[in-house]
């Protein structure tokens, strides 16, 4: 039985509430905000569940062995500490920091402390992401070409952030995801529409070594909701739409085949190829369950989340820089290896 | 009586000849191909038109008042200047010329000739985009904001040009048809992946002194075809969908305004607005039927045509803009104004 | 302030609590079922209601005006009467009877005590409908030709009634509701999939006087979910498509006109007429919401339901006669005006 | 080498023409028709093919071996009766004749004199439709549970036949390849919103002695073109829609399996099972080609057609049934097996 604290109740805790709740050998034990009518809340909807205002009575009690936390921002770095240090292991909402300094911090802690470090990207957890990480690793698709996202909306804008902060973590987390490299540059363009200095409408181009590129297309202010993924390699490629109802995921037996033509030495011939289409059954799971028991296990086996704290780490990374090259006009940013 | 006299009858050159046979007051005089099986099938398409393998015959002819110039890009600018410096209008296939001292230059001979030069961008014919340049004229949409276009496929590699190259100028020439300023900056960004040096998916994005901003994707290595354009103001939003059999243009009374939050002279406070769609009747006449009868019109009248060769020299200087772009890993390429 | 009472805490009566409850100047009063468990549940739900196994502790009391009955429709027939004999308003789940005489007669007691009956119809309190009907009523449509709807799935095989039984109310609800007058004829044909005598595909066709028409296709077996509706007039044509997730009513500027030929006074010539098409904005509204502010406006002044017993006798009859025709493999059955 | 000659040169025996005069081992030799506008026509586009106003010239040129007749329905019977007894294999287009006994008679003529007689279904050609015979041929659906088909549109209203006449034969055809025996009762309902006595907007029910069903949608007279059809089995289900440019053939892997139940011997348990979808990659050869060459085949192997006269009488059937059963108000019209 794996006792948990949550700390944070606003709009994402009471989603981690009821999921850890009813996961099998887990117990909710204490549930911790500032908020007094937050903490009321919490008291009703967990009767048996004890509240606090004071984060360190969680991190005190020695029943909870996992904190889970959903609070804004500007705490991770500090909550996330206090709990590795206290010895705890960590579920933290993403962003997993500010800024790459706290999160190369962070990451440190976790090594040292041997606690284990998730990053709350729910996305990896779909049945549709799912699938196409396992064809990936499967390499049905053969060679990656590229990966190319739209993520846009009549949306709410954001207080405090630009449109590329509130959307890209999904998608860089699942880019990420299924691209096990570094990329080596990021570049991003936008427009401010509303408030000066907060974009509402971004671009994001990022490169690879070997030439494969991701390019993402975000906005608060389109007539359309549109949430499409191409990915394409040399054998398939497929079209990942948020916004069907039943095929999300459809794999493409399309592509060129490559060869020198025949005819001359320095001719390269193009052939197309076009089969059929398949749009896999996908598991209807809620991603967040399936989150909560993958993180518990985690715990119970000491073993790496799928996504930990490097990964939460990575995509702080990409924001990071994309943020320096929108200051700078879409300058090419480079990443360090 | 206007008499034209068509050169090129490959590809292309038959629709125009097609076109401009059946408008009235205009005889198809002389068709002009240096191939003799093209030639043959010109002679056979139109019995009554005399046909010929030297393109100075075309200019000799005091009956032939305009040519139609439907050759590889190559001869574009040898050809154009000869039919101006004969007195000859002229309509040129897109593009206009192969760099922009080329286009330069057949802009100052077309300026000083007096002749009138127009370039063939058919989608500015079609009653899609006439329905969007209205509206943008009437202000129906309010202040622009930006112009998104993705026009991708599994589509035919071409031999000596890039995705960009091959797409851009039917994207380009409508957004410099419906914004008449000139943009600041162009930057494109690109990967290869059948061919070494020839790209085929690439993106291009344009910035204007004003902040408008107008971003493109093409690719020829796509699973499904997508032909989207999306044109937002802050009144109106348009969604023009080439693909959709009945409804192109769609109409959103969507957006947001923008006012000073009464609690405070810091904060800016953003509303969402959500009314009707409409999908107006499109007219459903051939493009370039309407564009002969507009060329043929500007040549009557000596007016200037839609879509001139200043029209024509930016969408070249544009694409040139974006080459430079490309070779040097997506760097900002500044326009002269 | 109208006191309400519930009976019925299964799968819909939670519901109507919900969305009574946090009605102005409406209070709910008490709730009763006669399972322990779903009791024990309402009383969680509402701490300050009453709950009680026997409904006629809710007749009893005078603090309750209304009663809402969502029960299993076996119990309709007695849980209405009686309440409309204790002087009772009542709003009941549809349908409103198991029969023609049943629901004649609750029409026959509502109306000599002055009760308010109506009957839950949801989809009449939608944005989408309720946008439909004032099109209709404005007979912006013009002269109607017909309703043709199509509702089929793979959907959940119910235990006691055929597919028609099970979704042929929703539809019948609507076209009841636009149109005013009675029809002539019910023909229903049906195939049995899983079990013998339970149809789980269904097709409904209804006449109407003047020569109208309507109709059904439903299925509880089809490999893609569809709920389309068009209503065509002289002027205009509707598509409603509740798939859809922003615009669900389209309307279609589309028609013909027959005029006689001018030149034999025998022939008829046909035009057509293509225009622009809205999809205007509907309210987003719940339709529950929506239904009981509805219902509780007509307990207050006494006025007569969007939906009352005589709309819920209408669909109760039309789908007898439809089992009626199934039962007949087929046949034509008359409507007694 | 095969003769073919061509009676119509109206509407459809231009395209018969261009399929015909393209094929291996097949002469056009002659075309007839009466109109001296359209035999001037064929001799331009075809100038060393024979043209004739005489029927009679065709049927005795011994270098003839096949006839292809596109003249008006009226001239069906006369024209096929004439060619079969002069010896030569007739291709006719639909529908066969004008009605059951002319089919009868036409049939039992190309059974005395063994001349082959095809009619020209061209759906059955089509890549979508051979993929659908393969897939029931091959058993891949399980039994097969019903067939429904929608074809409706702003269409064209035809000057002498009703909107079943017009559009029935082509899905007819289709549900007669695809199911091999005879239906035993035919139902059909219309009305008429144009002419008098002219259905624009008809449905048609057809019954099989095992319980399978087909049903149909046609109008001439709505607001969006669909042409839909599902095709369910035990084991798949099929969506066929023609409007889609790609993946017209969509094959699910849903359905339902039904159990006694373990708990009591008169319960039946019933099973939902959804899986992959998958769109077969489908020919992309132009139906009429694939026909003429398959007519070819069958002329020189002496083999039967696919769509053979059998084939057209029983279309000829229903249709006459259908018309019957509207003529009766609906009523259910009895096949004789």
């Amino acid at each position: 039985m794996i006792g948990v604290g949550l700390v944070g109740y606003g709009y994402w805790g009471p989603n981690l509430a009821r999921n850890f709740s009813r996961q099998a050998d887990c117990r909710l034990i204490a549930i911790c905000d500032k908020s007094p009518e937050r903490l009321a809340k919490a008291a009703r909807d967990y009767p048996g569940v004890a509240v606090t205002p004071r984060y360190r009575d969680l991190l005190r009690r020695s029943d909870i062995q996992a904190v889970l936390i959903a609070t804004p921002v500007s705490f991770h770095y500090r909550f996330v500490k206090e709990a590795l240090l206290a010895g705890k292991d960590v579920l933290v909402e993403k962003p997993l920091a500010e800024n790459n300094r706290q999160a190369e911090k962070l990451l440190e802690i976790a090594g040292r402390t041997g606690c284990i470090l998730a990053v709350d990207h729910t996305f990896l957890f779909t049945g549709a992401v799912r699938k196409i990480k396992e064809l990936l690793d499967s390499k049905a698709l053969g060679d990656l070409l590229y990966f190319n996202s739209v993520r846009i909306n009549l949306g709410l804008f954001q207080e405090d952030v630009n449109v590329i902060h509130d959307l890209a973590p999904h998608d860089l987390s699942i880019l990420c995801h299924l691209i096990d490299t570094m990329p080596v540059s990021v570049q991003a363009m936008g427009a401010c529409h509303a408030r000066p200095n907060q974009e509402s409408l971004g671009y994001l181009h990022i490169e690879y070594p070997d030439g494969f590129m991701a390019h993402f297309h975000f906005s608060w202010l389109a007539p359309v909701k549109i949430r499409q993924t191409l990915i394409a390699g040399t054998h398939k490629m497929i079209v990942y739409d948020d916004m069907e109802m039943s095929e999300k995921v459809k794999i493409y037996d399309k592509g060129i085949s490559v060869s020198p033509d025949q005819d001359s030495m320095y001719q390269i011939k193009v052939d197309y190829r076009t089969g059929d289409m398949v749009a896999p059954k996908l598991a209807h799971r809620e991603a967040l369950d399936a989150e909560a028991e993958h993180f518990l296990a985690c715990v119970r086996d000491r073993s790496q989340p799928l996504s930990d704290g490097k990964a939460g780490a990575r995509v702080v990374r990409l924001i990071a820089a994309a943020q320096q090259s929108l200051l700078r006009g879409g300058k090419k940013m480079l990443i360090n290896q």
